[in-house]
């Protein structure tokens, strides 16, 4: 369930004055557009950013980056921007990095829905006049050159990640987990990089066949098959990101929780992490995820985060959390 | 252009009877049936397909399919179903072959244009319950443990075909089309399998770019990169696949005249490449297919189909074909 706190129906040209308003003079009324953009869903979003365009020509997506900066800038900045096309910038991101932050690729690919994703894909052609498969493949295999011939394991599962439209039906085939339960187990007991069938698997079956296929793991060899993707230097960036994508698709809220409560345990904190789940879970399944994290650390996330962020930054994300800020 | 001659409303319940009156009695009107959607198209035959429901509770598809038979029967199945729906059956009968036809899993995801291979997508799902990726990726790998390592090529290069969501702007990069032609001439010319560059250009570029870069292929080196893909019997199907795939990405018609060409050239025809071409085609580029024909074989197309096959099967395709049969 989403945690943001919205009104029915605000007028988006009251809201566009209200944030002309809080961006003129001499310094800037954060606080005004906290108050109207953390409270307002990806629709009324858009509404505000047209009605902002008609009255006074002027992107405000690029008014709001010249009035803030820091945490908070790029907190407002992806969190404006429609969903599909923030994924887009999200994985633009993270693949430009280096190395690749494959952590958001993964994420985003198995945890979206296939209609989404497919959004996404189509976000990221029109902002970027690319395919994300083409600029995923061409950065990855970057990164094969320079590196060990496993990463070849590690681009063809990313792009084979993001390629792939899922069967998104229920239906499962306990013949096939049993099989493929057993094909994974021989890949990872052999540690022969026989990894082939691995990827097909994870990277092309529905997730309901995943999970039947998972479950016949554990039922089998006692254990999950991501305790036994470990080990081996030469390959950690692609069994990682493996058992990244396991997670996702197994409950990717835990997944979530562990996302958070390592950028809050970080000494510094991850702000990227943080503002990542908080922003693209905020309208979604944010409340599942606090939930689970008051469970895991003894103290609720809200508290968390206000003990670890400050500022305007720590102000819209605890409105984004449901908070009320005053 | 379209080769089939439709009038403009006809009444689907008028057809529909006139379709159970042809299938009714002693034998079947094989000349009814083939005069009635042998000018229908897509739109109408659907419509012809929902009223023949209403009006008698039954498929009419099934119903033709157990009064006719033999190549006309397939013939008639394929031009019946949804353009996306029998792209889809193709698919799925060519990868189930052995070995698989991969010239259909080619041309398919080449010549498509993206939202055309998603709409293809989407009725694989529906009529097989999962997605054509998992199916063509377990089907290929299936290949991979009987073979040679090149299988593995072969796999990644035909489900990287399917899946891939292309960039359809026509918009390129020159210099990328530059460095790239470099890469895929290196690649060739080592013949050292070093093959992961040319499946990611092949297989992710949009077909603007990839034009782009052969073109410039040809300025450097001479000839086209499709001379330079051969001679190494190991991954014959690999580079068959690939060679086929620039083909239809270079010039469609062009390839479909040869499929043509070569299944009535064969000693006792290949009626399942001459069906699928026109089939697939007559409501789309047919004209422009037989014009090349034309040219290229000094004889028209009708004129060739009608001396190579025969009976209803003949009349069924020279009506598609665009000729008056009476």
């Amino acid at each position: 369930m989403s945690t943001i706190v919205c009104p029915e129906h605000p007028s988006p040209v009251a809201d566009a004055e209200a944030l002309r308003k809080a961006c003129q003079g001499w310094g800037t009324d954060e606080k005004a557009i906290i108050s109207i953009i953390g409270r307002r869903n990806a629709t009324q979003r858009k509404l505000i950013r047209q009605a902002y365009e008609d009255l006074y020509q002027e992107d405000l997506l690029k008014r709001l980056e010249s009035e803030l900066s820091g945490d908070f800038e790029k907190a407002v900045y992806r969190w404006i921007l429609d969903p599909e096309d923030r994924d887009a910038v999200l994985l633009n991101v993270a693949m430009k990095q280096t190395p690749i932050d494959y952590r958001v690729i993964v994420e985003i690919s198995c945890i979206s829905s296939p209609e989404e994703l497919l959004a996404i894909k189509r976000a990221y052609q029109i902002r970027y006049k690319h395919s994300l498969e083409e600029d995923l493949a061409q950065h990855t295999t970057g990164d094969i050159r320079k590196a060990c011939n496993n990463f070849i394991l590690f681009s063809k599962f990313l792009v084979g990640l993001v390629s792939i439209y899922r069967y998104k039906g229920e239906e499962i085939n306990a013949k096939l987990a049993n099989s493929e339960a057993d094909i994974l187990h021989k890949a990872v007991a052999q540690k022969a990089f026989n990894h082939e069938d691995v990827i097909r698997i994870i990277t092309t079956r529905s997730k309901a066949q995943v999970l039947a296929t998972l479950n016949h793991y554990k039922d089998d060899h006692g254990s999950s098959v991501t305790k036994h993707l470990r080990d081996d230097p030469c390959s950690e960036d692609y069994l990682s990101a493996v058992r990244t994508a396991i997670r996702c698709i197994n409950d990717h809220h835990k997944y979530y929780e562990k996302i958070i409560r390592h950028a809050l345990n970080k000494p510094g904190t991850d702000e990227d992490s943080l503002t990542r789940v908080v922003v693209t879970r905020a309208e979604k399944d944010l409340k599942e995820i606090k939930e689970l994290y008051h469970k895991r650390n003894s103290v609720s996330l809200d508290h968390a985060v206000s003990k670890d962020i400050s500022g305007d930054y720590k102000a819209f994300l605890l409105t984004l959390l449901g908070n009320e800020i005053d």
